[in-house]
Order: C-alpha cells, then structure tokens, then sequence
C-alpha cells in the first residue's frame, strides 16, 4: 500500500457492530467493502442505515456489497464484527479478501477470542483485538439502532510485528487513526488481554443477567438485589483478573457501575441473541475468564453459577 | 383430653399440604376441621379431592369445613400447611382454635420458619416442626394433585416440653402416631434444625432452579450445566449446615441427587407459587440458611447468587 494511499477496509459480518463501524468509516471517505450473507439482497437494494440518537440517520448507499469474499478487493484492515462463536469458520472468507500484511480486527468481547482463529490464519496477517464501548444493535436488515457511545481500544495480539514492540504499536496507532478520523474515540491498548479482562467487569454482570433475568439495564440497577448481584458479580472479575496478572482498580468498577446507572435503558447484545435464538457468547465472556482464573488458582462461583445457568438456557431457550 | 378419645386435628391452611394430610387423616377416622380462606364455597359444595398416583382417587365429603377459626372446635393438634410468607399472620387463628396445652405442628419447608409464629403464640402451645417427603399440589379448589411420597418427619421446636426431653419426646411420637394411623410413614426427629437443614439441601437447588430456569427436575437433571449447579448448591448446603454444627455426610447429597434423577418429572412448590404471582419463600429457603452460615463465617456464594436472582424474580415476576 502506498503511503498517499487511504487504507482499504473490509468488514467480516456486517451485523450491528461491523455495519456500525463499516458505516461511520465509509461516511469519512474511506473504501469500505462489506461482506453480507442472508442480508445481501436487503442491503444491495436498501443500503445501510444506521439510527443514531447521537449522529441523526445515517445512510449509505450504494453499498459496496459482497456476497463471497472471493468477490472483494484485497483489503489493507479486515474488521470482525461477527460472533465469537463463528471465529474458527471465517478464517477463509478473511484470507480471501485480506491483502498481503493485512490487519485483521476483532471488535468483540470476551476472553482469547483471537485463540482459535489465529490457529487458521497465515502468519503473514497480524491479528489485532478490538473492544467497543457502544450500544447497538441490528432492527432489521441492513438496519442499525445505535444508542449511545462508540469508542474502540485496539490492541495487538499477534502475527509479523509479534516480536517488534514498535511495529506493532505504529499498527495499533495506524488502527486507531482510522476510528478517529470516522469522529470517533479510540484509543492504543498496552495490554490487549488486560484490556479484555476491563471490558469484562461489564460484560459479564449485565450480558448474562439480562438473559437470566429478561431485564434491561434501567430495571437491573433499580432492584437492589441485582445491584447486589452485578456488584459481586463485578468484584469476582476484579479477583480473576488480578490472578492472572492484571490488576484493574476498585474504582474502575464502581465508575462502570455508576456510569450504567446513568445509561439509557440497555439491553445487552446477549439478550438480542436470546431473543433470536442465537447462540449466546458464552464460551468468550464466561467459560475462558472462568478457565483463566481457575488455572491461576482462583475460582470465581459467582461467575459460575451464572454461567452454568445460562448454559442451560442456551440449550433450552427458556 | 381423655386418653381413650382420639385427638381432635384442625388444618390450619388447607392449600395441598394441609389439604392432603388433612383428607389422609379423616379417611383413618381422626376427626378433622379445615380452616379455609377463598375456596371455603367451593370445598363445602364439592368437598376436598386427592387424585393420588399411588392411593388413586380420595374425597371427603362433607368437609369439616370454617371459613372463620372462632367456629372451629378446640383442637388437640393444629397443622399449619400455609405458606412460610405467613406465619406471623397465622398467630390468631391458631390461638383461637387451640384446646389448652395444644400441639402446633408446621409443615413447612426452611430454616428458622417456626421463629415469627413462636413470637406470637402463648407459652403454654406447644410448637412442633415437619418436614414434608412429598410430591403434591393444588390443582385448583379443594382438589389436590399427589403424585408421590408422603412421609413426614417430626421434631419439638418449644413450647411447655423445652426442659422436659422426656415429654417432647412423648409428644413428637403422638404426632408420628397420627400419620402413621394414616398410612403415611413418619419419624421423630431429635434435632429439628439439622433436619431443616437436610431438607433444605433438596429444596435449595430444586425449588430455586425451578423458578430460575423455568424447568422441572426431569430437564434439570439431564443437562450438564443443571446437573453441575445442583450440585454445588448441595456441596455449599451441606457446607452452611457443618458451619452451624449440624455435620450432613456428602453420601446423603450424593443419595438426593440420584433418587432425584428416579423420581417423575416433577414441579417443586416454588415453581407453582411462582406461576400463581404468589410470593416465593426466599426467606425461609434462602435467606435464613445463608444469615445462619454467615453468622458462623461461612459464605456460600452460589446460594447466595441464586437468592439474589430469586429476590429479583419474585419483584419483578419474570
């Protein structure tokens, strides 16, 4: 890629997150290709629109739309914005489409997400992990409600810069330019897996409780027993966290919290795959926290409980 | 009351508890009164049914039936089959139908359930607690589902006998005498508390996971995650139970679990006061189990995650 050249992105999984960014990126001038499945027909012919109390309507369209990615253009930034649960089987689509020396993103939540697709790509690709502080969610197809916020951390996990700190902090850099330029936060990460554990001190109360309890955020902070819960709750990812190396402070969680109270009303991506009867992340936002702790000699119970309940729901859709 | 006179029974709460050992008890020729509340018309137009798996169809007719304790005769024995949530409540009505020195025996579930009715009840009542071994429930008015056990076992809580081992003794052997006069097996119980907290490690993983999971034992015992959960809320029981002094070995779990996995499908209590939006008894199952092990320095997190869900559920009806 030339240096006077703007970088090219391909979105993998243009659901809410992936249509979301793809959107805000093509909206400043970037050359976005998005790679659909059962949405293609929908979003050749309507476009993407994204609803945003923040940003008014956004549409876009044309869309420069993929059915296969044999189809796209070699791409300098593929961003994932499909579920932990597919990771393993979008390794082809994301060689397919990905130029030599591409950055792949993961903007997803949950622990060791990046684990089973890195064992499928070349180590010639660098796998970099993202994580949103967004509200979204997908209305229809090609249809995006956006809430509120929409910073993204990057972090580099592994690939060609593994070994060469200052590469990979220039391509995290290089990331993160990207969002700025779409007008929105984001920020370098140091620690992509602490990173990941922070983001967890929300993800795993209110994701999981929302399907436990069919309850938004605004009904969740007013009972005091699910206070009480999403505080314990909170304090064992602390606990986990601080085992496997990486102390968050008190503070961070009593911010998240307080900040959650101040929130509209919320309901977390994991309710929406409930709702639809997708699978539900559990393996990247419960069972690898719970694994990681537990190797590092700390059990989380809470935690697990609370995963063990929901594995019953996602097989029982109850 | 003279020794050659059989004692006289009054059923305080004749919901399924109270109505199925009331009808077992008047079939073997005690003489029973029933105190009833919204089905009084009902049970004394059609009278009160047991449809029983094991003792087939059971009605009485005409019912002893009063919608008002000053009616009731004095009774010998009162048996409190209502709901935890209303102990309290009961005092007035149980002293209104108590003969001098009279035996009240709760058939309730739960730790401590016999504390807010002592408070109310004269010294001179003596104050009895059973525990239930029964699959049953209410199928609509005055008409009972039995699908299973029966057994009940007795323990003296207070009363004129605290200072008289001898005599607490005697009376928790006339109580056992009258079930067993019915067919129904039942023991005397030298501690009552570490026969609560036996009871309680069914009740707590059953009756909560119910409700939590909306699923009867027969899916709760064939899903892994289930299984795992009830499990560990045995383990954390028998923990809570050893902390206040009462040791429960691990092979009387171990003997719940797999009788548990031979029993028929089955809905506990709290999954049908769940389904009525009557209040669920966290208090008696829950919360008083968990203040005992924490006064005696033991947490029990997953009980305690599962009650803080349960509160929720119970405010919000979810």
């Amino acid at each position: 890629m030339g240096a006077d050249r703007k970088p090219r992105i391909g979105i993998i999984g243009t659901g809410a997150i992936g249509g979301f960014y793809g959107v805000m990126l093509a909206r400043a001038g970037f050359d976005v290709h998005f790679l659909l499945r059962s949405e293609f027909s929908a979003v050749v012919e309507q476009g993407l629109r994204v609803n945003s109390a923040q940003h008014g309507v956004l549409s876009l369209k044309p869309v420069q739309a993929y059915a296969s990615a044999e189809e796209m253009p070699p791409c300098d930034w593929l961003l994932v914005g499909a579920k932990t649960t597919n990771n393993a089987q979008l390794a082809p689509a994301i060689i397919q489409a990905a130029a030599p020396g591409a950055k792949v993103l993961l903007l997803q939540n949950g622990l060791d997400v990046e684990d089973a697709l890195r064992a499928e790509l070349p180590d010639t690709l660098h796998l970099l992990g993202g994580l949103c502080f967004i509200c979204v969610h997908r209305a229809g197809p090609g249809q995006i409600e956006h809430q509120a916020l929409g910073a993204v951390n990057l972090g580099y996990h592994s690939g060609p810069a593994s070994a060469d700190p200052a590469l990979s902090q220039a391509l995290v850099e290089e990331g993160a330019a990207l969002f700025r330029a779409a007008g929105l936060d984001s920020q370098a990460m140091n620690n992509l897996h602490q990173a990941r554990w922070q983001k967890l001190v929300w993800n795993v109360p209110y994701n999981g409780l929302s399907v436990l309890l069919k309850a938004s955020t605004t009904p969740l902070m007013a009972d005091p027993a699910s206070r009480e819960l999403i505080q314990d709750l909170m304090q064992e990812v602390l606990l986990g966290a601080a085992a496997c190396g990486h102390v968050i402070p008190e503070a961070y969680a009593q911010q998240l919290f307080r900040s959650t109270e101040h929130m509209p009303d919320y309901w977390p991506s994991m309710y929406h795959d409930f709702l639809h009867q997708r699978p539900l992340e559990l393996t990247a936002i419960y069972a690898a926290p719970l694994a990681a702790a537990r190797a590092a000699g700390c059990e989380l119970p809470k935690i697990q409980a609370l995963y063990q309940s929901l594995c019953f729901i996602d097989r029982h859709h109850v």
